[in-house]
């Protein structure tokens, strides 16, 4: 029960779109990544997932159109719906979404990360 | 499905401690305020709660202590923890919470505020 420090938080990652949580709630998880570059289309069966940008920009691409995300603006992406989030530049990013949710969604390939490290 | 942009949001707001919902995922509401002087303490029967600052600073004095926030910061509320969110100066906060939480939990008073507005 400590206070979460984004900004340290965010400075032991190391690694580009590799989630880790920092917090839980009611059977929610409190995610940060950091983004850069081009994350693959996928979308989430049964989950809506929040993005908020914490440091930097990043970009959701969906069906038909792309949503401009900057420092404090977030989004929610609803359940079924296919997305595409992409950093031109490095992006500090915090995620709310339920412990069941696979950072790739409907897809496995080589940004799929399990059992994500809690920091 | 729009972005939340929450400095707009947060400039419609007028009144201290009255939380408007921004958001809603899972079931869960995203909910934003600006605390300013004290509120009153109170638990939540079933219910973690997240604070995070987004501008400003605040507390949440807990039973045997006190954690302070700043802007970045976040703090969990376990449920059925006794607590008393302050701010000396106007602060911009940022909460994650159910649906069904009421914003004084276990207590009824002038604070409490019940049918929130979406903005």
């Amino acid at each position: 029960m400590e206070k979460v420090i984004l900004s340290e938080k965010f400075r032991k990652i190391t690694e580009h779109w590799s989630p880790v949580i920092v917090g839980e709630l009611n059977g929610q998880m409190v995610k940060i990544a950091k983004f850069k570059g081009e994350f693959p289309m996928h979308h989430h069966e049964n989950e809506d997932e929040l993005f908020m940008v914490i440091e930097g920009q990043c970009f959701i691409e969906l069906d038909n159109r792309t949503i401009e995300l900057n420092k404090n603006e977030l989004f929610i992406v609803p359940k079924g719906t296919k997305h595409r989030p992409f950093a031109p530049e490095e992006a500090q990013v915090l995620m709310f979404e339920p412990a069941s949710t696979l950072n790739t969604g409907n897809e496995v390939n080589e940004f799929t990360k399990r059992d994500l490290e809690r920091i």
